[in-house]
């Protein structure tokens, strides 16, 4: 599986669990919407088309924005409990300023999380770049550097 | 909320998500069956309105029994993606040896994931002991120690 069959993979789900470590370096997981899923962002689906990019969208004074400062090592997973297939993402995170792709993302119905808007100062964007992933499917476990 | 009222809301969850942290201090989260949960493990409503503990059951040759030697953070979170109601538990997890307990929990249907049986070598249970909390309900996130 290379990036873009990972991606392409993880599309099928409208949520992941992104797991960051705190200060005392323990893992804290959350769920996190998918932007990558059509169902959840119609409006991305062309832009997720053409990058090959896993952002994540959250509130700027959300504990996790101050955990990647200290340590990017995260993972994303996404599963089916219905099927237990799921795939795990190894990586780094880090908070981007990139006012072009904030833009790019956004969609006005997010007022519902960032009541302020886009450039109210609590709607952040994260991008995720794994390294790593693990497959769970058919009863088997697929490991691989990606 | 003490353990009592954690374990009692972590029931209606018939499955978590279990983080651990591997060789290189990096977090793996993976779907775990959720003993707590009445329809998951009938057989043992008895013994978890009894007994304030979580167990977890694994193949003993599976990574996370690894991970958890070398660093026993970790943390198991239960979520409901039609609510988006969660909650994180933040602790330390080990493998426990006693064999009592091991029959405790058995339950012969579990030869599909253990076909050698309680005894054959590749069931283990793990222990997980919460000491923080993050339950996600209504917007807002409450954060306490256990």
């Amino acid at each position: 599986m290379n990036l873009k069959e990972a991606l392409e993979f993880a599309k099928k789900f409208q949520f992941s669990a992104l797991t960051t470590l705190n200060n005392d370096n323990h893992p804290e997981t959350r769920a996190m919407v998918n932007l990558l899923n059509p169902e959840v962002c119609p409006h991305l689906v062309d832009y997720f088309n053409k990058n090959d990019k896993i952002y994540i969208m959250t509130n700027t004074s959300s504990a996790k924005t101050e955990h990647i400062k200290k340590n990017p090592k995260s993972s994303l997973y996404f599963v089916d409990y219905a099927t237990f297939e799921g795939l795990l993402l190894m990586g780094d995170i880090k908070e981007i300023h990139d006012e072009k792709i904030k833009g790019d993302l956004w969609h006005d119905s997010w007022k519902v999380y960032y009541a302020e808007g886009k450039d109210g100062g609590d709607f952040s964007v994260l991008e995720f770049t794994p390294n790593k992933y693990k497959l769970y499917r058919d009863m088997a476990v697929e490991e691989k550097e990606i």
